[in-house]
């Protein structure tokens, strides 16, 4: 690969809680998912992250997820897949707003939380979510794991799809990643993270939990800046890219 | 005038809460002010609200509130005009999602409740308010009282107004609405009702509360929904309106 | 038995929407679960609530669940053990302060929907709850289905539990409630269910979806009153009741 | 004074987000006034700062806020008396319930943010709050301004209360705080501060805006806590309070 798009999750502070690091992650992503006010952000907070990433060059992406605040969208909810299809369809639109107001768009979808790891897995709550997309019309990709239940939802209704790569993330054989119960889920020396990132970007594969070597194919590095290491380590993931001459550029357009 | 606009809040459904007559009153009305999950409304009662109007022609109004469930938006709440106009923003681009979803758009916006009585007075409030229409874009019609810091804020703006005439409300020499505080503020008889509404059509003239003759401009009349006697109400307006020959058409187009 | 209890659901309206009929269910059970301000219910519908409860000599008990308003407390949502015991105590505490207002307190807690649901099953989930009851003191009583998680728990941690046994579900061989999807899951003849209660009172048994006779416990009946017919279903109940000199007493006292 | 208790507010984190400075604050205070899920605050936030503040021998307050999370209670919201009155009810309960879990109890209430200056003028609001701690019972206090409408609403009914001294607020002549957009609103050096504070403290004095002497009555010093400056300036107050021979202890006991 010759080129590849960062993303990160941003717009999630709220009222008078600020959460993340969005300057920071502004001036190193490709591509920035936005809360929509259900898990994160509010319409402040929303107005601000779109027109930031409009001054970058970012392109926007819509970050919905469970209307759990308290949780942080990181607990499943039982919805049912019209009450998830209307509840993309609310946020999606509600951060549209903000772009339409900012001269730009929303190009692209990446759900959050325990809704993200359940579409992954459950094909009817997948279906949902494309449902969404399909319905909203205008040609917007979802960004998921690469062989996910999305994925395949996605290629059914013929929406667009980006793959993610997990930079400091643990592969199993299978592709899915390390449970983070176990050893090995989480890599945390940036070095290694660098390693594997440029691995992964130049022979399009990873060193599995077991040592084996696994092909994987993705459209974007996916960051975290929810912790001043986090940012650092985006930093450096960043910089490793530039220096190995990967051209850094939003896999959806802006 | 030989044609005249009929407006009505609907979608203020929630969860497992009902309120409203949502199919009646789309049977009845031109123009639907349809709530956006602030006060009222969530996605599902939204994208069906928005379906039903589209089959039936009905305009689809936007109508944002003050996000407080509980008070249904009718307590005033002390917001910043930057955080009202984003607040607009996030409500009409979560209802024009489900316009797209259904091949119809966002034609208008009228405040709800509190804001809307709020912004009828203030001038700060009522130019958070338009500047959340301007930087939408796409033409939308400000729905408001004539006379009010809403529509001089819009003329100002460019923003195009439709102005409201309240079917059973007493009003004041000065146009103003009778306060509720007041004897006369509602009009309760049926044929009184019907017999204003006639008259303010055809000789553009209301009785005020001290037997004077005012002036009334107005492209839309008000109806309600929200208890079975303002339905049956509701429906003899309509019907003594299309007995009269006036046309009943949206102020905004569909 | 000579003496059974009659519990239902109450307080659930919230701001401007109504739900449910607090009044006329308030003059037939002994006991009422009064909605805590998370899936139903806001501070002025629980105080009205528990007044009338006083006033009529009816028990108060908690009736903690969800914090989602939206799904109304009826869809699965995944929380760790010390938030659920958290949510309890909060819900319980904050009805406890209109009880101390009118002079009553709360007597026992009925978990709401799918916390209910979940927890009959989860043997974790129902311990999160007993722990709850246990840190609030004062001797709760937890109203739960016999033989479930929730009564195993309630039990080991010595907490005083009451079972409820369901007039108009239908019950399999091995005392769980038909299914909703199964045929037999809901009796709708109010002759059958009040004839299902009477055995069941006189006899100890319920008949099976599949003929045979199950021995069932239980102190307290649950009713409903989410609707018209419900409510006349609820009066029927306990008129075959007092007619066939079964006393009505709460299980928990007042 | 030979005495004086130090209060701030605290347990204002929310689900993910993290506010102020808990720990450090319970170092610091006599008295902590914990938020009860309404501005800020949820229920496990709500049972930690409890446990700690039940360690350090620190009195536990009501906080009691508008449910506005957004905008973190500091918007004036028209709340009816009766809703004010429930739902100060509800919260102190909410909170008093992770007292009982923690062998401690409610010992006062401090209204928060907008609802606080509200009520330090309007009558009718103050007079709900009042009536909320009037029907809870139990003898709590009512922290408030010296002066204000709550503290004369307190005293019609025979509520205790106890007031307030700002360390880092200008005083006009009249008793009144300096307006937050004039010039001596808030005083920023710490060595000013701790002086004003002794001379509040030994002398009942502090110096107007204007240079005048004013005497003021307080059983409390508010300190702020939410940015690490805050912290600092906190620790220098106690720190010169303890240098001064004066005893730290909470106005209403543990």
């Amino acid at each position: 690969m010759d080129r590849v798009d960062l993303n990160a999750d941003l717009g999630e502070s709220f009222g008078p809680y600020t959460y993340g690091a969005d300057r920071d992650l502004l001036s190193l992503v490709t591509s920035a998912n936005v809360a929509c006010g259900f898990h994160g952000g509010d319409p402040e907070v929303m107005h601000r992250a779109v027109a930031l990433a409009k001054q970058r060059g970012v392109a926007v992406g819509a970050h919905p997820g469970y209307r759990d605040r308290e949780g942080f969208g990181r607990r499943y909810l039982a919805m049912t897949p019209g009450a998830v299809t209307d509840s993309l369809l609310y946020q999606i639109g509600a951060l549209e707003s903000f772009c339409r107001a900012e001269g730009t768009r929303v190009a692209y979808v990446k759900p959050h939380g325990a809704l993200y790891n359940a579409a992954a897995k459950e094909e009817s709550l997948a279906q949902a979510i494309v449902e969404g997309l399909v319905q909203y019309g205008g040609g917007l990709t979802l960004l998921c794991p690469a062989g996910s239940a999305m994925e395949r939802a996605a290629e059914k209704r013929g929406v667009p799809t980006a793959r993610e790569f997990f930079a400091d993330r643990g592969y199993e054989e299978d592709g899915s990643l390390v449970s983070r119960s176990q050893p090995g889920a989480v890599i945390t020396d940036p070095e290694e993270v660098c390693a594997r990132v440029l691995q992964a970007v130049r022979e399009g594969t990873v060193t599995t939990r077991t040592g084996g070597l696994l092909s994987v194919k993705f459209d974007s590095i996916c960051l975290h800046g929810d912790n001043p290491s986090a940012v650092e380590l985006a930093k450096k993931i960043r910089a490793s890219l530039v220096e190995a001459g990967v051209q850094l550029l939003p896999f959806a357009g802006v």
